[in-house]
């Protein structure tokens, strides 16, 4: 596939004074490739001026600038960069639905805080964080209860995570393919990093019974929120975060405290968790038994399903952009798994006759997203952009038949399916079953 | 040093139905010991409720909450973390002089967008992303311009870096030692995970001539910031930042793009960037003449000092926390250099007569902050607590002393010195020097 460039490495810086002639094979070199007859543009694009250009002097170099402030916000410019609210559930209240990470407007890796996707069952609870307390109890030696500054006292941990809510990407499992943007189709994942307290610190100070097998979480929430939590998760690498991104949690992860499993649904990474109680088996919530089960082919129902599953998104060309000319474009998208790193993110623009491996930002972490990029030349040509992702294990996105013949068809959870954007030769982006 | 125990690996999760007994020794050999007597909370906190604790109701938990947003903002209970604003220059603009990262809030290693310090010489313009262009131009082959959508064409890398600001912890250098937070001293310094350009590829693109020494880049802020960047920065880490956090730039630092000279001093990562213009030397702007030059003890100022020197701070305890009992504390810090990674961070509880290594987070990036933490007993004892940073060049971070001998009495920039917190039998904590 000539017109897609494999940039393995990152980009080597050139050595300075080199002539026009090295720079060119360097760029040629690292993938990047000019197009025949455009030389004053990598990206091809017009963007020489025959002389020193003359730099403008706009009216906010000609007078004093805003003053200092105590807490940033984006520039106004960027207004348009919002979560899209979803409000599923209007009749039960105006908080009980989720909003959707706009995707296809970032970059990089972290999720702004202000971006996160929600998705509340109740709305958000306006939390006191000294009249909130978690309690471990059940089956324990010695049933704990912490205040947040007891638990500020515990050794922390931070690691870098993604959370997806098992829901995401359904807006992909209608009849036609909605035409909309990446976020409001794949935006219910987002990525912070996160410090807390690792949970088995606290159930080894509790003391567990030997029929302790399970952990009943649940939130202060008014719909409470609960979900069952097996022992060994818990033990591993769970935490308790009460930062997110450096300062306290959001609101809407769950201030003052949450659940964190990293790499398992959504959902069970209870949000303004209250309570752990160590139990001898699951106790099939109404969070777990009405929602988040998945229908399978059969009808029935799986037991649990607690990883997500191996996934990539291209986040741009997306639906809603348009090319802006022929030339050198970057693809770049996110990949992530539930199970641990990605190793691997294979690009096709032929709708998966053909696939390339793209450039994987570093580091790569381990239940993280992972930034993928790779250079494409457009012409003008009809094409049909996908983004396969490998994971650690050897698991491989599924493509969207195979994936369908996993459930029935009604199922919305756990839709990791290879997503296909089509570029028309006008240079608009269409969202696509393929 | 019996009462600082060193916790070199990540906490490792206790087996499932381990004995009361087994969890005790296991908890030992983590380092984060209990004290004799005190049996129910690591941290020695009161934390145990003899019967099965009841859970409160409150009143978040029994009636709906908030709906979903547009973009997030934190808790209204987390109102007092935000940036001190330290006005230097009132009758220059309100917009001149810098805010600083509440460090002694915050955890981890990012940085909140809007808690990223600042540092204006005339305020944050108001620019229009359209509107604006960047300039490549001077001893090069072919004068380029970029819009920013041309910019967004190139390839991208991502990489999280700290900023610093050359003027940072200042306030310590004065006679007496001031008794405000850790972050009105320290808090010029913020992180964060850019996206952007390399500049290497711009350069590349325009051809530069063999006369082509440095780059004169300034900004589109009305004090028109500029300063002189040597040529080997700009073709070897730097970048054209377009993205923090995830993001677009915040106005604050710098959008719609900002300069990135990863581990220099803050104020060459020029922000609002308008022109990078390739000259034989350096211009001696008046921000590199006037500000931002090292006066030595001799009276003469260094030609440059453009990297930022080793360095640490432990954010908690610090002056304005209070002890709450005796027990188990963590003290927590950030460690960083402008050199590259950081190797060691040492904590001492002696002033300095004695060491121990504390724990760091991984990943350790090359100049971006490392996150330390050492588990602390506390019993009441008067304590100077300091942490010494490593890097791994083999740079050590200077005692106060030290630092005092390279300069002369009035500088004001790149003070890394080591920063000690007394803690008194009250519990109560001063800034002293030590």
């Amino acid at each position: 596939m000539a017109d897609l460039k494999t940039d393995e490495d990152e980009a080597a810086p050139p050595t300075a004074h080199a002539s026009a002639a090295s720079d060119r094979r360097r760029f040629l070199a690292r993938g990047a490739a000019l197009s025949a007859g455009v030389v004053t543009s990598a990206a091809g694009v017009p963007a020489f001026a025959a002389d020193t250009p003359a730099i403008a002097v706009p009216s906010w170099s000609k007078a004093p600038g805003t003053p200092m402030r105590t807490y940033g916000t984006p520039s106004r410019f960027e207004e348009p960069v919002k979560r899209v609210v979803a409000s599923g559930y209007p009749k039960i209240s105006p908080g009980t639905g989720s909003s959707l990470t706009p995707l296809q407007a970032l970059e990089g890796t972290i999720t702004p805080s202000g971006l996160h996707f929600e998705r509340h069952h109740s709305g958000v609870p306006d939390i006191d964080p000294l009249q909130h307390h978690l309690v471990v109890h059940g089956l324990v030696k010695r049933p704990l209860k912490f205040s947040l500054e007891t638990l500020l006292r515990y050794p922390l941990v931070t690691r870098t995570y993604f959370i997806e809510c098992a829901g995401n990407s359904a807006r992909n499992t209608g009849p036609q393919p909605l035409q909309v943007s990446c976020g409001t189709i794949h935006g219910l994942v987002s990525t912070s990093e996160w410090t807390g307290v690792p949970v088995a610190q606290l159930l080894e100070e509790a003391g567990l019974e030997p029929s302790a097998k399970w952990l009943l979480a649940d939130g202060a929430d008014s719909a409470a929120m609960s979900r069952s939590i097996p022992l060994d998760k818990a033990l591993d690498d769970a935490i308790i975060a009460l930062y997110q991104n450096g300062e306290r949690l959001r609101p809407e992860q769950g201030y003052p405290m949450r659940l964190l499993l990293p790499g398992w649904e959504g959902n069970m990474n209870v949000k303004w968790l209250r309570q752990l109680k160590l139990v001898p088996e699951p106790h099939h919530t109404k969070d777990e038994t009405s929602k988040y089960s998945d229908l399978q082919p059969d009808g029935k129902s799986r037991q649990f399903t607690f990883v997500l599953g191996v996934k990539s998104v291209i986040t741009h060309p997306s639906f809603g952009m348009t090319m802006t000319g022929h030339g050198l474009y970057e693809i770049s998208g996110l990949a992530w798994s539930g199970t641990g790193r990605i190793t691997r993110v294979d690009v096709s623009t032929d709708g998966g006759a053909t696939w390339n491996p793209a450039r994987l930002q570093t580091p790569v972490l381990a239940k993280s997203v992972t930034r993928f990029r790779i250079p494409w030349e457009w012409r003008g040509q009809a094409a049909l952009l996908q983004s396969r992702a490998i994971d650690e294990k050897g698991n491989v996105q599924p493509t969207r038949s195979a994936w369908n013949a996993l459930y029935s068809p009604g199922n919305r959870y756990h839709h990791n399916a290879i997503q296909t954007w089509s570029v028309k030769a006008d240079g608009s982006i269409a969202n696509v079953y393929a």
